[in-house]
């Protein structure tokens, strides 16, 4: 199964011998308190430096977030849109908790966008997946509801079917239009929660085939040494059939565990990307 | 399943939520020049060498091949035996092709080893598996026979049956007993043979439970950054179902890429081992 995105000059396509597709996960005021500061000002100049650094890493997709306290997460979302696709054509995957922020940010897009996010609760159902159905946008689902977020792999399949159900039956929109996010959770709390999402990455590839993504940052909250637990969580969701990660391109030791799965899947064709990837180090060393 | 072996004084337990077993690969003078032709004068001072640094490395167990041309490999076998119980504690891996080698390797060991290896050929199972049942060591096995190498899981879960059908039902050794190699070949020379040994260990695991082991380093030969390939790799394949490797524990990026799989897997309660692995690295910095 084939999820395409597009920019207004470039198509992206997830899954299915594809290589892994990274999202660069920084432009996002969480956790900035500058960047928060300055998004309150208007200032989108760390959003142009942020994009800069995401795209010489390697990311092959952006996820665009302006969820800054105080401010008009709308007009910076359309103000983001706008600076981000004049300055790169990589796709956008525009996040917002706000059903308006992403319908401004959606009208302002240029291309085929991935919408973060809908869960299973029947009212975020609603209110978004008419206006992914509108924009002929993708999305991204979480098998959460109001209830719970379910610890269990099959219950988090039973939530993914509700929402593929929803979207395909009631709002027309293509199952492969309907990226699932299997649900990363820190280690650092329970040890066993990362099992957890590699068993769900394994029961959705299997029962529905769906294309998949998450935070890869989340799995090592809170623990040392991120980088090295955040590189092997990548190799081990990719052997299990993840296609895609909102991550941070700029980390060299994630980047390099991306290229090495594709390489260890048989989505890098005689290793020839690794090769090249390889050269170009070597010839940028001192 | 766990397989229990042992040094004199050391039990070491693979498989079964305990830690991934790292069997130190580096006590083989296989494109050693300077190695093999020390050992044709007897001298072993490189032995120490090498098992100190695996030792210093975390390996949990030695893997000890003398396989050097116009030697007494047999001779050499039973001095590195000797020499290394008395140098540390962990558990050996006997690895010879030659059957006289094992036998005097068996007889000069101390404790319960692994013998590496047999494969589903007939003459090598007859003379190989009565001298593990005897000395009541373990075994590694490899799915392939004179006819073939096989590419398909299937095929290497049938040869797989053959060797644990004769071994447990002939033989009287305990399936537990059988470490399964389930072929790590060089994905320079074809993408896809990543993704069948994957497939192995997920096939193999689901189908018999048994305990399984690897050379990890045959995945990267011939390919550039082969530590970034081979850290990737053991994720996966540890994701997969992979309870040990035969690897340079010398390496940081694979020590690191194997802890990180066990706190990802369960296998590191609370993270304790990663966070005070990462104390440990701190205290030692300068």
């Amino acid at each position: 199964m084939e999820t395409v995105l597009s920019s207004s000059s470039r198509e992206l396509r997830i899954g299915d011998g594809n290589p892994f597709c990274v999202i660069g996960e920084r432009i996002n005021p969480t956790g900035r308190k500058i960047f928060a500061e300055q998004l309150r000002r208007s200032d989108l100049s760390r959003v142009a430096i942020d994009v800069d650094e995401q795209v010489a890493g390697g990311a092959m997709m952006l996820d665009v977030n302006m969820g800054a306290p105080l401010c008009d997460e709308a007009g910076l979302m359309v103000g983001a849109v706008r600076l981000i696709q004049s300055r790169c054509d990589l796709p956008l995957c525009l996040d917002s908790s706000i059903i308006e922020v992403l319908a401004a940010g959606l009208d302002a897009y240029q291309g085929k966008a991935l919408v973060n996010s809908v869960t299973a609760e029947d009212e975020r159902l609603r209110a978004i997946l008419p206006l992914v159905k509108r924009h002929g946008a993708a999305v991204i689902a979480l098998p959460n509801d109001e209830s719970e977020i379910p610890a269990e792999p099959g219950r988090r399949l039973e939530l993914t079917r509700k929402i593929v159900d929803v979207a395909t039956s009631t709002y027309g929109i293509a199952i492969e239009d309907i990226v699932i996010d299997p649900l990363a959770m820190p280690v650092g709390a329970d040890t066993s929660l990362a099992l957890r999402t590699l068993e769900t990455i394994t029961l959705l590839r299997e029962s529905l085939g769906v294309n998949l993504t998450l935070g890869a940052s989340n799995v090592s909250f809170g623990m040392p040494e991120r980088a090295a637990i955040g590189a092997a969580f990548l190799a081990m969701a990719i052997g299990a059939g993840l296609t895609s990660a909102i991550m941070d391109a700029r980390s060299p030791q994630l980047m390099h565990a991306v290229k090495a799965a594709d390489l260890l899947t048989d989505r890098d064709p005689w290793g020839a990307a690794w090769i090249a990837a390889h050269r170009a180090r070597q010839a940028a060393a001192p």
